[in-house]
């Protein structure tokens, strides 16, 4: 199944990530990839724009099937091979919305970080302002609390839970308190798209003193398999701007 | 079951109508519902910051379920009322693929509606620059054609597909090809998602001689029940501003 798909995509960027993981996770390895270069401009080649007109990566097929924006792409891979690999959508109903509900978060956060990031290759530069860039990165600190907040409350909530219960699963949870937790019960798709962002921010310097759940979080899944086996091999040497986030 | 679900909704809100529709689809009227003010700043009260830290409408609960991305309650509600109404996800791999895909474009459409509907809003004075709201401008006509080429390719394969099978279904087909087509397939959540974008667009004076495929779109889904029936009641007013697209 997997030798009939095929992925376009740039080192470095969360949305091309996050279609390598869900892959992996599916047990679909052996498909056929291509890393292009942002910096060259490959991912407005002609190669690209006839499977995404946007001119943007990820650009992935199935067969005929197109499929570019990373959200939809990780939907249909679970939806289509449901019973394969890592089951990413929980069944009961709480889970299930809060797993929708934090991955649908996760493209603010992944707006908010770029609008930061990029400001600079974003907006031209006669067009620049101090107060823009102080506002954005505000806006980016107030998104951060909150997913600390949101991390917090299932550590905490998994602690109450089984303190109610029996020792044993007391005991389970303790150690998982103790590791981090994910973000909607079992490892799911909101881990997939939001993952790659929190990488993003420690990439480029995100202090984990001052982001202590986030930096749990991001330890707790950086060695998974899936993870692991997807990380983009550039990313080992230091980003240029690998400071940008530093004072946050 | 609708009994247990409540909304705090916002007129003319996209994200909000799109979760309104949905209710409507899945025969969960008989909800809970509150509308609040954008203009006296009643989405950041605290009776929606409990629900939405955020504080952004919609702010859906099932239960103790909270949901507040437009997109993840759709999901959710399409996913726990399966076998309810109509159903919103196709199951065939090339629908289902192209309904998601288009599903999540639509948020891209919702952007770049946005930054050109309240770049005063959005940026203050003595930041603003008439180049910035020119590319703006720009890269919002990019993504209506974009658009534009989706829904004539949509029209353009039913016909030559059904030309291929039997009368019958050319007729049918033909019938539906006059009229205008959906996203993908049948009704779908990518129409659910998008159409409230559309609908914004012709509200704020998009031309739809230079837009006949999403006028033609608009026109075929304005007067479904569901669209009806959740329509805000503002709307039959002119917005302010209302023909700031009209140059486009």
């Amino acid at each position: 199944m997997a030798k009939s798909m095929s992925l376009l995509w740039g080192a470095g960027s969360p949305p091309c990530w996050r279609v390598m993981i869900t892959l992996e996770e599916k047990k679909l390895q052996g498909y056929r990839h291509k890393l292009l270069s942002f910096e060259k401009g490959e991912h407005k080649s002609q190669e690209v724009l006839e499977i995404n007109p946007r001119g943007q990566l990820p650009a992935f097929k199935h067969g005929d099937i197109i499929l570019n924006e990373s959200v939809a792409a990780c939907l249909y891979l679970e939806n289509q091979f449901k019973s394969q690999g890592v089951k990413l959508i929980p069944d009961s109903p709480a889970e299930q919305a809060l797993m929708y509900q934090r991955m649908m978060e996760g493209l603010c956060l992944t707006d908010k970080l770029n609008s930061v990031i990029y400001y600079d290759l974003f907006v031209p530069e006669e067009e620049r302002h101090e107060s823009a860039l102080k506002r954005n990165k505000e806006a980016l600190v107030t998104e951060l609390k909150l997913w600390e907040g949101y991390l917090h409350k299932v550590e905490h909530e998994q602690h109450t839970h089984t303190h109610a219960h029996q020792c044993f699963f007391y005991l389970i949870s303790a150690i998982k308190v103790a590791a981090g937790s994910y973000l909607a019960g079992a490892f799911s798709l909101a881990d997939v798209i939001v993952f790659p962002n929190t990488a993003y921010a420690f990439r480029f310097g995100l202090s984990a003193g001052r982001y202590p759940k986030l930096a749990k979080y991001y330890s707790l899944l950086k060695d998974r398999p899936s993870i692991k086996a997807s990380r983009p091999p550039q990313w080992l040497a230091s980003p240029q701007g690998h400071e940008i986030l530093r004072d946050l």
